[in-house]
């Protein structure tokens, strides 16, 4: 059945705000039929009902039950008002479903610079305006033979391949007569053509697992600044909010990871469609790509087989670089543009921190150098002595929302800021908007928050007696926003939420432990903390220092230096050897311990504590 | 609507001996209906109703009217029969349809051997054996990494670059103890993974215009014997017998170029299933290919444009050589299998003129040489003192039986000899069995023998007055199997008939002219004439000499080699050297006059009579 058409056999079941209504089959969830009818709709424990994230409001029609674990959940008021879990609704006639702004997967997400650097321009592709000559004196030789006298007269590189895909494009820019154009040539090989008034672009992309970013560059300049940018919430996020959910999904459903595959490519292809829109040319003009992505990303991107990721000892079938065509993804660029991927470094040290590492070294930063790529996932590289030691530690995620009774993405209306003056509770959200939940940052604030104030102790136990504090049936929990002050379900910080706090800093911390121990260095040795990535860009550095997540030091050693990833993947668009350089960084680096490793859970669990 | 699936606005219609029965929708022809539900049915010109090839007899049910057009065609006995063309019929009701022998386009083709020869084995895709470690000390490692250590292991060249439809292959070869498997690399990349037990395939293509050639070869072998090989009938003739007919169509209705992709495409498949299904391998097995077509259907292949080729100057869109992958042509062998079409020379002079040029050179023929390749259009290369002059002529079908009143394919019961001794009449059919039309060698025997007679004068007229000379209506034809001795329509060569060969005759001859005049050389000079191809392996010399396409020279000259582009496809597979040294005599040869100038059209002329 085609999305969204009518079965007789299904309920219309009409979806606001997105103003779409679908028919949802027997035995279907409603968030089951949003899925395969492309209405976004965010999963983070990936429909296995143990999270919040894909409430929804059943405003009209046939309402249905809530289920045990719903009535579990939700205060009886919240049920009344009609508040379920998308994963928990079997419809059983037509209804009217609200998606709160927190629930929606289609939030676009806040662009992070990464900085901008002047570097040589030395590309990978590089572009030559040539003239093709008309059919002249021996029009029988081919079209083929005709350009390549063109790039050879041009004083290009020796062009020793034409790609079928750029012929068929010059068989349309050419006719009888001489014809001017821009040709691109990726290393002696034609891979694309466009008409001489244009001008040669190039893509880099950071591929997250919750947001994508993507640039579009110009390959004859010789800044890393974007022509334009843009960046959205990666559309696998309606598989599942972190990795570990897609990949055990991948792992235990057949088909599930060629779904992982479409709604990566579907989502490059959507920031594509924005970018060249804005610029007001076919994608086609992209001569180039370039993604950075973690280990599961990569795979998913290419289709590879995840098993081996999905549990220790997270053994990845692609670590190195590879290079393929953007046919072969079906990525909306020239069909013979080349699509580098970054090399990683080992399991789950991916292309994104290469590509971070890549960017560092633009910074001149001296001496010993701590750089953290903070996620479900967290990475972490020591550059000490010449040798880059690299960890890589199961932080979960808490971090970036997941998991966490409110916790959202870092969009409009999720809490940012959290500080606690005696008893004075100050909330700053994203774009001021009204409270909707809790993204990373805020998170942090908060256990920083509740630690400094007492609310919790060493150990992590929230503390009864203190204003907000409050046991609701066997959980105890802080309210953010209550009831009365966004007349909706209150906004509330559990006993677990906090636990899932202590055991992401604990994870980071032990890393940090395992990487100081490698390298025979003390956390006063360390001149420079980078934090990378998106969460790291936001958080406060005295809230992650106060709950032991990260050394603490003199906060001017600190640098959140935003989409790190995104500035290596520029470097490796716009210089080839900055390509090689990222290749020669994944092969220096070392990969020292593993979340498996009993050094590494011995470490864990002496950090789970607050000291 | 899906091909064959039952339309309440349709009409059902039988065809025998398929045994398929399809809807015929309003304004459809049998033709097209046929066509589009993928029944084989000849039509060598396109639909266009200038032929017979696509008669048949409508034997049950509502008998449609027979056309103007029909009526003139048939006798009123054969009107009353049923005889129509498809392409002439647009059904009124549910009828039952006979397709004879001759008008299918199902027909396996005779296999032509094209001659073996022993070479030293040195393919550009060479195997090793090698030995994949399991998930051992650093399993954080990627599979690639392990893959590029046994390859290093096994003494291969270095290994540069590993592909993603590999690597999804290596993930499902190994697991995580260690495995034995054999490495394909092409030109130091690894294209294909087989279990150590397997042999590593190759396959060599001849992509003629009106048969498929295809051979499996051993890629550690080094004799240019097939493992195993087969032929068919290229799919394309159901839009067209000859290649003109073909371009004409796909210039002129838009789509058209992409079902001659896809027919091709679907042919060699078909190939490929059959000879795998012999061995009881996958077609995964296969790890590079080389196809050797004529220009035209290289475009078609590849789904260039052939606008340029459908009109002088004749401009091909491609004639160098060129390499991709399977995977992007959909052909089913390991999906980064390259694909490696042969280079052409010039306009119509196409990589199967190369590849059957550097077959030639396997046979040690010393001085003078004339090789031809008898087609619609017909590609001649003159080897004189050191140079390769080539000329391409356009024959037209009439020698492959397209556009022969009863032409068909060398199929069974298609008459390939005919002799005549005083009046007596002596033919011979393929197989032996029952005449159903007549084929290339036939068309050729026929007009030599009514010339040898005086059945027809050294202007190409048929004589009145002798026997099996009659006029039927304004056509005087030659009855070469009359109504009563094959109780169905007379089998005859018309004037027309005649008229088709001698064009055929003096553009070949024509073009051994320019050649000659071309090099300062003469006939006699000429050491040997080498006649390839599938028509040319079966022609009776004396006939072709007869009628003055050949020039009349010792007997002992004269050779017949077969499918000569076959096995230069097969070398080129088998040795990389033979590979480049293709290339080489593509860049060499010279392409001379054309047959759109003046000298050619004043040639053409004077060769139009018999003399």
């Amino acid at each position: 059945m085609a999305a969204g058409s009518a079965d007789p056999h299904g309920v219309a079941v009409a979806f606001h705000p997105a103003g779409r209504t679908i028919d949802i089959v027997a035995g279907e969830s409603l968030l089951e039929g949003a899925r395969r009818c492309a209405i976004p709709l965010a999963s983070s424990c990936g429909g296995a009902g143990t999270c919040l994230s894909c409430m929804v409001r059943i405003d009209a029609g046939v309402v249905p039950p809530a289920s045990a674990a719903d009535r579990q959940l939700f205060s009886p008021k919240m049920l009344a008002d009609g508040w379920r879990r998308a994963c928990q609704v079997w419809p059983a006639g037509g209804c009217s479903v609200l998606v709160p702004a927190r629930s929606s997967a289609a939030q676009s997400v806040r662009t992070l610079p990464g900085g901008d650097v002047r570097i040589t321009p030395d590309p990978t592709v590089r572009t030559w305006r040539i003239r093709v000559a008309g059919l002249a004196d021996d029009p029988a030789r081919g079209l083929d033979d005709r350009l390549l006298d063109a790039i050879e007269g041009a004083g290009a590189a020796r062009c020793l391949a034409l790609d079928p895909d750029v012929l068929r494009a010059a068989a349309e820019l050419t006719g009888r007569g001489p014809a001017k154009l821009i040709a691109a040539l990726r290393l002696g090989e034609l891979v694309n053509l466009l008409p001489a008034s244009r001008r040669a672009l190039a893509l880099a992309v950071d591929l997250g697992t919750t947001s994508i970013g993507a640039f579009l560059l110009d390959l004859r300049k010789g800044r890393s600044t974007a022509v334009c940018q843009a960046g959205i919430t990666n559309p696998q996020v309606s598989l599942g909010g972190d990795i570990i959910t897609r990949l055990n999904l991948a792992v235990r459903e057949p088909g599930r990871l060629q779904d992982l595959q479409r709604l990566a490519i579907e989502g490059i292809n959507r920031l594509i469609a924005t970018l060249c829109g804005q610029l007001g040319v076919p994608g086609t003009d992209i001569c180039d790509v370039v993604i950075a992505g973690n280990s599961a990303m990569a795979h998913m991107l290419l289709g590879l087989p995840v098993d081996g990721l999905a549990h220790a000892p997270f053994a990845p079938v692609l670590r190195g670089a590879t290079d393929l065509r953007a046919r072969d993804l079906g990525l909306a660029v020239a069909p013979a543009a080349g699509v580098h991927l970054f090399p990683g470094i080992a399991g789950f040290v991916g292309g994104d921190h290469v590509a971070a590492l890549l960017a560092l070294e633009t910074r001149g930063l001296e001496g010993s150098l701590l750089l953290l790529d903070i996620g479900t996932n967290t990475e972490i590289s020591l550059l000490h002595a010449g040798a880059i030691l690299t960890v890589s530690c199961p932080s979960g995620p808490a971090l970036e929302g997941g998991e966490i009774t409110w916790g959202m993405q870092a969009a409009a209306g999720a809490i940012e800021r959290v500080a606690l003056h005696q008893d004075l509770l100050e909330l700053q959200t994203i774009d001021g908007a009204p409270a909707e939940g809790i993204c990373g940052s805020g998170v942090l604030d908060t256990v920083a928050a509740l630690l400094g104030a007492g609310i919790i102790n060493h150990r992590g136990r929230l503390q009864p007696g203190y204003a907000r504090v409050r046991d609701s049936g066997q959980v105890r929990e802080f309210v953010l926003v209550a009831e009365g002050e966004r007349n909706a379900p209150a906004i509330v910080f559990t006993q677990g939420d906090v636990r899932a706090v202590q055991l992401a800093k604990a994870a980071i911390r032990s890393g940090i432990d395992m990487l100081l121990q490698a390298a025979a260095t003390t956390e006063a040795a360390i001149d420079h903390v980078v934090v990378a990535g998106a969460f790291g860009s936001y958080i406060a550095i005295d809230s992650a220092v106060a709950i032991g997540m990260l050394p603490d030091l003199p906060r001017d050693r600190f640098h959140q230096v935003g989409d790190a990833a995104g500035l290596g993947a520029r470097l490796a668009t716009l210089s080839h050897p900055q390509r090689a350089r990222a290749a020669e960084i994944a092969r220096q680096a070392r990969h020292v311990g593993m979340a498996g490793s009993a050094s590494f859970q011995r470490q864990f669990i002496s950090r789970i504590n607050f000291h």
